[in-house]
């Protein structure tokens, strides 16, 4: 294959000729697809229909003896909160059972560190100007939440074993207003990269000039798995321990993706000092989560076997979308120079970067074409891409029939938008 | 029945000698009564345990659709906002569904008017000291809420209609820094009395110093009778619209005491400006709340007949123990001039006022012969009850044959420290 830019004008205008007339033949088609949320299939949904009953009139009870429809138990049943220890990789006093969304617990514990302060003793971040450091490109409702409560966000650079630790210990170590750091640790959103070990001793061990920083620790992947041998991820709660950082990971974990997103189990863990401060500011708040819920989790999901169990059930459905991805974007773009793409072994994102400055124009075309693909900017603080490159395509949901036209089409878009940037 | 302060001494002595004898008599019986919590009791449960399997393989689409298993829709399904507004007396596009508290509802309104304003352009009350009128006995979560962020609260008496609307009127009128109320309005939390229409409307009509004053309207016993005639609360919205005050009112509600306590469905409402606001912040603290149990709640309760025919069946199993709070309580203590309890026709709750400065000693009395008692103090900001005279009395919970001896233990507590009180 040729690198587009070194294709002669000729071959150029040929080209080109042939991707127009293959866009208006997509055009003529009429699709109407949508490749932008990173949400499960109805078919992966299909896989959780047996939790709906397992919770009946005779099966109501925690293993304490609760009765799960009754008020009590702010931090989750004993029996979750051993199961999802486990699949956080810490103690069960470390971690604290929430109502479905984890996303809530984020916000939830960035706007109390804001209001009464990340620690006892220490002023609340919404006194003074603070700010996070944002791996970009990254997920839009951490930078969201960011941008709402006004917090100042940094952006950092991705590679392929996460951040650029260089930049992080250098901007945490120099500014007294950087309080926290935004992770998807494992399957990043977008990139799919896992974070390697050296990074996350360094996150652990790096000394930040702001005495409360914190990781938010989203490891909303932890189990997603498009591979039988997953690369491990370092357990960044004893990491932090090791390097006498213990307070520092807030690690947060959800069963959206393993049981049903709409209404799935949330989940936060930390050292006690921190979980017990939560729990203290949750019992103002709430009197508990949904306790049946929780009940319904552990009878479904039973132990770590199961809930690998079912990884691989879900692996099975989404591994032919992604390699369907991968497999046409090679086919139409591999050695064109215009473009790059990541090859996830998990999570729900393919990350496609553009030439500079055509991601925009990629996505409004494909758009006039039917195929709706994630605004670009979304990854980046502030939704704004400085290089206008990258585009984050959601296989999970649409069906493989849809995929395959709509992965043509954004390659074909891809190229149409590089050529007339390169004839000018 | 004499008075016990007109018993001669010698009345006064034999009567403190038998009601010693009597107490001695509990406490040898080793006792251990709980009569604090405000939740249902198991009979009450059962009587929603279908709902627990209502929504299966084969039932999770809500009316526009959506698979309530997967993401979306932050502010509820259609069918539960129709069936909520009218169990709020509002339209559907003035209620937001959540999850399971209306507690956490309650908290993150306040704490976003604290933050980011109660309304579009008005200062965060954060910034400033600002108040909220507490009519007192209240409920001891709403006077937590206030503590923790900081919020003066301010006592305001109770009568049989309300809150004192005078204190309240001239409280409001003159202090800028006034920015709230909370109103249990019906089956108020603990003196079970129903807000008057008279009440509603000046609530409604009172002009405040603070542009941006809120009424917390926490209905959370709207249809909780233990009646057949129940007395009708008049509507705040509707009062505050007629009041040209549309944004004043945020109502709030919940199943917790429909269906399960611990699993029920919460609620708020307000004019569509107010529920904007609260949909923008939302949908930056979450992808949505648990779509499947709303599906659950409008599946099994249908309609607001259904919901009025699962309240008699929780009236008739709460009734008998009302009944009999108010039987032990009158064959004890009346006309002895050394109480007053309240005779609710709904709710959860009975209030009993004592001698001034005998509720702490008459709690501490009865725990220590086996009976716990919402600790005194409990139902007032601060937990500091001026009078040390309120004592909150909670039947649903334990069954009958415990309120009896319960009952007949606090009677007695109540008499013994009066005496003691009047016996110098």
């Amino acid at each position: 294959m040729t690198e587009l830019h070194r294709l002669s004008p000729d071959a150029r205008r040929a080209l080109r000729s042939d991707l127009e007339r293959r866009y208006h033949d997509f055009q003529a088609r009429g699709l109407s697809l949508d490749m932008t949320r990173g949400k499960p299939c109805a078919e992966q949904l299909d896989l959780s229909v047996d939790m709906l009953t397992c919770v009946d009139a005779n099966h109501y009870t925690a293993a304490d003896g609760s009765d799960c429809r009754n008020y009590g138990g702010l931090d989750g049943i004993p029996e979750a909160k051993v199961l999802f220890a486990q699949y956080l990789e810490v103690a069960p006093e470390e971690v604290i059972i929430g109502g479905a969304s984890s996303l809530n617990m984020m916000h939830d514990a960035i706007l109390s560190a804001m209001v009464y302060g990340a620690a006892e003793g220490y002023e609340p971040w919404g006194r003074r100007q603070v700010k996070f450091l944002c791996p970009s490109p990254g997920y839009d409702r951490h930078f969201a939440i960011c941008e709402r409560l006004g917090i100042e966000m940094i952006p950092v650079e991705m590679g392929d074993d996460g951040p650029d630790m260089d930049a992080v210990e250098r901007l945490a170590a120099a500014d007294e207003g950087v309080v926290g750091i935004w992770c998807v640790p494992c399957y990043s959103n977008p990139t799919g990269i896992v974070y390697g070990d050296e990074v996350v001793d360094r996150l652990a061990a790096m000394p930040t000039a702001a005495p409360d920083f914190r990781i938010y620790w989203d490891n909303a992947y932890a189990v997603h798995h498009l591979t039988d041998n997953p690369t491990p991820l370092k357990n960044i709660l004893t990491a932090c321990k090791a390097a006498s950082h213990p307070d520092r990971p807030l690690i947060f974990g959800s069963t959206s993706k393993v049981t049903f997103a709409g209404a799935g189990l949330a989940m936060m863990a930390g050292s006690v000092a921190n979980t017990t401060r939560r729990k203290a500011e949750m019992s103002i708040q709430t009197i508990g989560p949904d306790k049946l819920n929780q009940l319904r989790h552990v009878r479904f999901l039973r132990d770590m076997d199961g809930i690998r169990a079912q990884m691989r059930k879900h692996a099975a459905i989404l591994k032919p979308k992604f390699d369907a991805v991968d497999e046409i974007l090679t086919r139409e773009l591999a050695g064109k120079g215009v473009a790059s793409w990541t090859k996830p072994k998990g999570g729900y994102f393919v990350s496609l970067d553009t030439l500079d400055g055509c991601a925009k124009e990629v996505i409004a075309r494909a758009a006039k074409a039917g195929v709706r693909l994630t605004p670009a900017g979304s990854t980046y603080p502030y939704k704004r891409d400085p290089r206008d490159r990258n585009i984050r395509i959601a296989p999970s949901f649409p069906p493989l029939e849809d995929i395959v036209p709509a992965m043509e089409l954004l390659a074909i878009c891809v190229q149409l938008v590089s050529l007339e940037r390169l004839m000018g």
